[in-house]
């Protein structure tokens, strides 16, 4: 902490994401930005003509001895997560982790149990869940406007750039498992069944499709594609009473309510179910305005202070890992479904 | 045929479809519609009254045991397809078949094979690939814009009409899987992995997402879904020359081509290729005006007279139906992928 | 009438709008067509294989001669309107015209005099005001939605047919001169300023742009082109409360109302006025499905038996003539404002 | 200059535009931003704060006197701009004034006439004019795709910020003016006719509708518009060849050439031109990608140092105020049309 009681953060990595950081936790009541730390000599000194006040580094250790520094701040490759993770808790810091938090589950749950013997807090850097577009979804859906969910169906494609440590299931199907661990409270799929396709190379799927089940009939399904001429970033969320349309490209109509739906009337014979649709208003919400990492920010520092509970914790982070493995492994399968916990799900007998 | 040397065509089955089939044989030079037979008398009646020059009838036997009609159009529920194709051949007559051909491909075979020993043609009315945008689409790969193929996604969902007697698998995907044996000259995917959930009753699928992967790189991806609150008919398709979209819902831009991709320079090392991308101009094509069906209904003729091939043969219709018997088998498995000739594809290696 | 109590309803003119007026009064309760009337032989001969059990003729003395004809819809070229209009109110009959009613507000007075006279009813066929959408329009602006109304912007662009009878005055501007007479219960503009360019030939304006200005601060502002590459057809109608917007081109969503506007704070110095923007919700309502013109039919159905008023009767086809006369003046001088009476208007001094 | 030979540039005027004049002058290469000078404490203090390279005043007197400032860049209200641009001139500093250059063409003129006799530059700030969608229609139309310019038609609305201290034709309508004056090298309209109403007190137009005519049969239409809900920036740029659609909301779309048209047959008689429409492909060019104010920057550099001309000067500045000094005169006369000379334009005789 600074002399003022501000929480002191460092940020170790600095590239694409590093300056958003910086910037977000200047601009934090209650957080200053003390260092920034990069092995690359370039970076460190772009970062100190950018922010003159933040002290930069290329040595890791200059930030873990600092005992002023409350928070470390992990922007790095997801390979080295786990061992900084460790390595920050263990000097007593709390660590802040970009998305995915780690290449596997078991090293998830290690940087876990560690941050408890630790009693440390760890925060995963999952930002779409603080956009207002998210926000506001979880809270019709919270409210009762959409009844019971039947389905999620995520469409995120866009010409974009190869990301070379790992394939687009790990770079981008963790916005969606994130919202969907945020809408459903943690609640998580049964199973994994993912295809795709690596045209460049052997080594990366450049695009792939992921259905998740769940333990009732709701459904999601991610389509996640680097090669693709145009942006899409949609998402539809249905209920049985209403549906939702989410179009992140969209400048002012992000989130649109439908009011509607299918009406079913059971009957005895569960094969002659009355079906009716029904066409109603659309209702466009206001959003908030707001920056979501600011937002993300100002809900780290109350939790470092206990006045609030973190959004979005080491286990929620973990959960996604977790579910990212069993998409990854069915891709390896090529589809076949994957339990969630590891083993193969039987086949889903509800369906024909 | 009449006497001025005119195929007489009968349409069999007047629901949904059954008017459009009369007024484009009706609008077809070379073509005259002699019949409309259904077992329903209130929609024969209705015939009767808008077509009033066509014979109505409630009984098969009076269209197949008139030596003078050329061809039925079969447009009944799928589960009748096989009987009145056969039928229907049996009696000397050329048919038309609704999409899907039949509800297995064994049955799709036993027409094809019985058509042969009868000498007479099979027409499968896959309308689709003969709206001006498809015969864009394929124009445009055949010479050479796209280059190699990648990938087809097709989103194609709304909030459609239940389909009692079939899944959403039978009743939306053989769009697609037409469109795409069109586009490949026949060429075959050799296993689909399909996901899906029924939440209304236990019957039927009314969402489904089916991957079909080939012999090479190329993949296929079909999205489809009758509880959608936007009505998406959205195709993207692929190569490493120049992308393609094709937007249905679109007044005066269905078909998009787009001068972006990807600039791939192999070295040595896979693992290093460098990967650039290119994004560049955005042709509309200008498309021609006219109906689908009546298009096909000149191919039909003209297939008739021995002066054109058919574009959509028994023997498409058949691959059509094989590709949907897996799909709906591993719909059934979960998401296992399943070979399209029946036995179960083992996962595909190259991808991670 | 017919001998089952239907009005008899004689279509005068068999052009481009001639077969659904035929098809719309052949579906209104309470209404039979039967005849249609055309000078040109192949229009006499097609309207008689369309629409077998009306009678046609290219003597427009059958139709007036015939007692049992009770109305005569004229849709031949403006310029002949006054004269047909007269030639069947004389005879007895009641008229529903085409839109423009004439081609001045002389020609219109005078049939609504002459109307009055014979104790007939006039009609004149504004389509636009019987849509689903105009209708919604008008319910939210009555109900107060809107508050006070500020503006009324229109922009009704295409690459269209030349009329060659008329200027896209009086081709186009109708349709939202109409909408506005609906819209504010006949109430008139006082001036209008117009301007335009005949490109082509010296004859006819092919665009022109169309102020009309109210009592109050209210305003009108109408864009019409023949000549533009994309289809436009969308109007601004803003209040001080809320703002709607029509676009004509949408599909599912053409009514859109903003809870966004200005709040004012008046202050004793008018100059320093505190003025605020509020954006809020936006509401896409659902709309009626249904025909516009079968809708038009029912009302004159109605009207005729006496059970409701006409919704556009002759003096509201005299007022719109009488704007369109103005701004057709105004045209020829340059955009300077031609007061609706057909004086000149002075200043605006409202405004700076 | 500085000591390596860099325009030195003092930015008065530190309101909404002065950060971004501060920031893309920096990023000109052969330019520094010397000093930012802004009456208000709480501005000169938020400059010190953001740019500490750059030294900050609130005394004009400060920059004027440093005799190594080229360059001053006047971002004030436009009231102030005539006595300020004299003051930097007389100083011997050349001068980039925003947009409009000044509130009457007589000030106007008294700028250039003042810069010619100081031996000074003077630039004015239109930056539209340098974004990579306005270079492009300028592109196409110099290279003769368009063929002969029929009309420009704008529309350029939104719930925008009252400016108090100009009405709505001061603030939006010098864009599309100094578009055209691009697009046409100089060429001047000859007359204005603008209509327009101030709703909230009497004093500002907040809505206006513009019509420019040239010497020959192009015409501009210009739709500005505070008061509207949804966002517009859309123009038509049509000639007789091609016609283009910029709109500036689109972010990947913005510039589209459509092939389509009129094509006109003259014949002898001009009443009977035949004419047809011909509907063709659309292509949207790719654009270049780069902030306009840089390249702003980059040409008054260049223009500075002699190595290019200015693309927009003390001349393009006084026109644009010549035309909208005609519309506001027309505005106050209820849309009579105003020679862009002062005097009363008559009535076009070519229209009807």
């Amino acid at each position: 902490m600074d002399f003022r009681g501000n929480f002191k953060v460092a940020i170790v990595g600095y590239g694409y994401w590093g300056p958003n950081l910086v910037r977000n936790f200047t601009a934090a009541e209650g957080a200053v930005v003390s260092h920034v730390c990069d092995l690359n000599a370039e970076r460190v000194k772009k970062a100190a003509s950018t922010f003159p006040a933040v002290a930069v580094t290329q040595s890791l250790e200059d930030v873990l001895s600092d005992p002023t520094v409350d928070l470390i701040a992990v922007a790095t490759p997801v390979s080295t997560h786990h061992k900084l993770a460790l390595l920050a808790l263990k000097a007593g810091k709390h660590v802040m982790v970009e998305k995915p938090l780690t290449s596997s589950a078991k090293l998830a749950r290690d940087i876990v149990a560690t941050a408890e013997r630790c009693k440390r807090q760890v925060f995963v850097d999952h930002t779409f869940i603080f956009t207002p577009a998210v926000q506001k979804m979880r809270e019709i859906y919270k409210r009762g406007d959409l009844g019971r969910l039947l389905y999620y169906d995520s469409m995120r494609v866009n010409l974009g750039l190869f990301q070379h440590d790992v394939n687009v299931v790990w770079d981008l199907v963790p916005h969606d498992v994130a919202i969907l661990d945020f809408l459903l409270d943690g609640r998580m799929p049964v199973s994994a069944s993912c295809t795709g396709v690596a045209h460049f190379g052997a080594q990366h799927a450049d695009l792939a499709y992921l259905t998740l089940k769940y333990d009732d009939d709701f459904v999601a399904h991610i389509n996640v594609n680097w090669l693709a001429p145009v942006k899409v970033r949609q998402i539809l969320l249905c209920g049985d009473r209403r549906m939702l349309v989410y179009d992140d490209n969209s400048a002012s109509e992000k989130i649109k309510l439908y009011d509607s739906g299918v009406n079913i009337e059971r009957t005895e014979d569960v094969y002659q179910a009355l079906v009716q649709y029904r066409i109603g208003d659309i209702l466009v919400p206001r959003l908030d305005t707001g920056e979501a990492l600011e937002i993300e920010a100002g809900n780290i520092v109350a939790a470092l202070r206990g006045t609030a509970r973190p959004v979005c914790d080491g286990h929620a982070g973990a959960r996604v890992v977790s579910v990212l493995e069993a998409a990854d492994a069915s891709l390896g399968l090529g589809g076949e479904p994957v339990s969630i916990e590891g083993q193969r799900a039987g086949a889903n007998t509800r369906i024909a």
